[in-house]
């Protein structure tokens, strides 16, 4: 087997990382379409990959909720294709002027937007993450390194060879995109601190924990979704438990839906018995506290609990005095990821979306919406829960930083420091730009 | 001694985060206003405490050069009040709606600016960026842990105190500040990734160094500052000469300072003749490759001294053949601080200002200029080389972030996946939010 030396290969990535920006929106868009139309054409040969890989992922025995995840089909190819061409209607994130100021006569300062460089992504299963990714990056000026996860290599390394042919046929430079296909490439890429700008991380707690504690480059994303809603005393139990059943069983395996519910006292018992038919019916199992175990049959629960993403049929349920306990918990015991509060009192709700510290504060609506296609950005790299850079679900934007550029006539910081000259600042409006 | 248990005081101040978030515009600038006049109105106890460092520093042989660093007098006094006050007028970077979009009928969703939370700024020397860091930290709704340097420890906790009980009687929560004064404590604050949001280290090299390499807490700053100037074939000598004394000796101990000239080579010769005077009158002494010795009289330089910020002066010389070779040079070798380009040649300009991959990219000006105050923020919290977040000179943009909220009435994804619902996208406009 080759063992590629993916840090001179990087490097190479990191030189060729200006030309990658400074590629026309023409060219990029271009290269979307073409990478789109390949893979409709050849289609034949990824499904023929993907299914080796499914029964090889078969015959080693993988569960079936992830077997769901490896398969390439039809339907996803749809999908990622549909994306690709949303993206590219999508307007250029790259270029924008942010800030346009006149510091003094003939001394113009400007903030334009420009790719971050070089994006490391790391993910598990999944090959469909491997097109929405590098189409991201496509659009938005990046070089891109690629690891897959191995259950899917065949699948991958079709999908990925089928895109750079197709891309750079379109003008894109040699090191856009690159693709790690051992598993000991990772810690390699993860000590690439001097060429890559970004990681982002796709995949179970442990994996992307693992990923934030063994490298120094800025990493993007989530470990944990440890998702809340709470019942507020006055509440409509016509939006509650279909939103309480949703957020909990729509999709069970995903970080925005909800492990933790908490209740106000006042309504507990009446709430907790409609929930307990709602929640049993659609087959999850209740673990509380012994409080609530004193209302409804459920186990019982400990304290770590409140930590756990079970991502599976079960939910902890606690019950609170009032929102602000509520709050508190959410503070304490979440990941900052997405929380909601169910009430129909105003003032609980402001209180509830001021002060609790999450990407995403919901009012009578599921969990399950904190997604970047549900929250219309086209196209999402990952959902962040740091509040550095990008927080919540992350699109395009989040591929992109700035850059002043300051253009002068010769001045010399000695002339303003002696008094000699003085800052007079302007905004530079549109038409002058 | 009293040794403060850093830990459970930071986790405190995180509980206490949310409040801090949730005050209004009015309070932190009546904050910032007490603050500011507490500081003139206890003036005589400050410049005291000055006094005692000054001596104690002066008794330990610390260099001139940093013993004006230490100070803090009536000037020192002035420029962070005016600084303060300059601060209160600015809008507020809080509750700033960036995106407000109607997802579908009675699902809005909102993109709204917050705090970050928790600021760690550890700095060493210069007793003003305690008042100026911590202005920011108000303004923005921060809680802000502060380690200053130890030369000036006197002066810092009287500043310290004197802004906690203006700013405390404002109404500011009593986790709004608080001060680190052992050395020890700072490894302590390190390791606090659950509760500090943001690290910001404002020093030397070495030091800024060692904090990004000892924290999992994200570190918004920069360790190095080798800055570029390419002179082009078509430059004005008018211009070069007085910008590049200007960026390499106003200030040699600034990060913006020029480290390394870069020369075409058709015309160096004569450009080189004008500048070695031009340099020597001013002091400075030459390194340079063994093409520039045969030009000018210096001394020869080594392939690491293009990673050298000498914050001295010093500089480095090279000859290049193009813009082309310029920008790789500058990439390869760069801190991707500010670089700037002397030249009259449109399309070269252009080409650097596109390729080079720094924070800030300059035409015909002095790099010195790369700071928040020149760039008419207002107040900087620091310069940033980094890519993610803020970048360059950053100033109370760098010390939010968002948060999405969305408001339902009891909608679930479900009725999405399965099509009895579908998104209709529409922007709120300015009046309805």
């Amino acid at each position: 087997m080759k063992i590629m030396n993916i840090r001179n290969e990087v490097r190479k990535m990191k030189e060729d990382s200006p030309k990658m920006a400074a590629l026309s929106l023409e060219t990029r868009n271009q290269a979307l379409k073409a990478a789109a139309l390949a893979l409709q054409e050849h289609k034949e040969e990824i499904f023929q990959a993907n299914k080796e890989d499914m029964e090889a992922a078969k015959a080693a025995q993988v569960l079936p909720s992830v077997m769901k995840r490896l398969k390439f089909d039809e339907e996803k190819l749809k999908a990622v294709t549909e994306g690709m061409e949303q993206l590219r209607k999508l307007p250029d994130p790259l270029s924008k002027v942010q800030l346009a100021r006149k510091l003094d006569e003939n001394l113009n300062l400007y903030r334009v937007t420009c790719p971050i460089g070089v994006i490391g992504v790391i993910f598990e299963a999944r090959p469909d993450a491997l097109v929405q990714i590098s189409s991201l990056c496509i659009k938005s000026g990046n070089c891109a390194v690629l690891k897959g996860g191995k259950e899917t290599a065949r699948t991958n390394k079709v999908l990925f060879e089928i895109i750079y042919q197709a891309v750079t046929k379109c003008g894109l430079p040699k090191g856009c995109m690159l693709q790690a296909e051992q598993h000991q490439e990772i810690d390699e890429l993860l000590s690439c601190h001097d060429c890559v700008d970004l990681l982002i991380p796709r995949g179970s707690n442990s994996f992307v924990q693992y990923i934030m504690n063994h490298t120094k480059i800025p990493v993007m994303g989530h470990a944990d979704g440890v998702c809340h809603i709470y019942v507020d005393n006055s509440y409509d139990i016509k939006k509650a438990i279909p939103v309480l059943v949703d957020a909990k069983t729509q999709y069970t395996a995903a970080c925005n839906a909800v492990e933790t519910l908490l209740v106000n006292r006042q309504i507990a018992q009446e709430f907790l018995t409609e929930a307990e038919k709602a929640l049993k019916a659609a087959g999850v199992s209740i673990r509380g506290t012994k409080e609530v175990q004193q209302m409804i049959e459920c186990e019982e629960m400990q304290e770590e609990d409140f930590h756990t993403e079970y991502l599976d049929m079960t939910i902890s349920v606690k019950i609170v005095e009032d929102v602000e306990e509520a709050i508190y918990h959410i503070n304490k015991y979440g990941s900052h990821h997405t929380d909601c509060i169910l009430s129909e009192n105003q003032e609980n709700v402001e209180k509830f979306m001021q002060l609790v510290d999450s990407a995403g504060v919901y009012h009578n609506c599921s969990t399950r919406f904190a997604d970047g296609f549900r929250y219309g950005f086209g196209a999402e790299v990952g959902i962040s829960t740091g509040k550095i850079h990008a927080r919540g679900p992350v699109g395009l934007e989040g591929l992109v930083t700035y850059k002043y550029k300051l253009f002068g006539q010769g001045q010399t910081v000695q002339d303003y420091a002696l008094g000699k000259k003085a800052f007079h600042f302007e905004e530079i409006n549109e038409e002058e730009k």
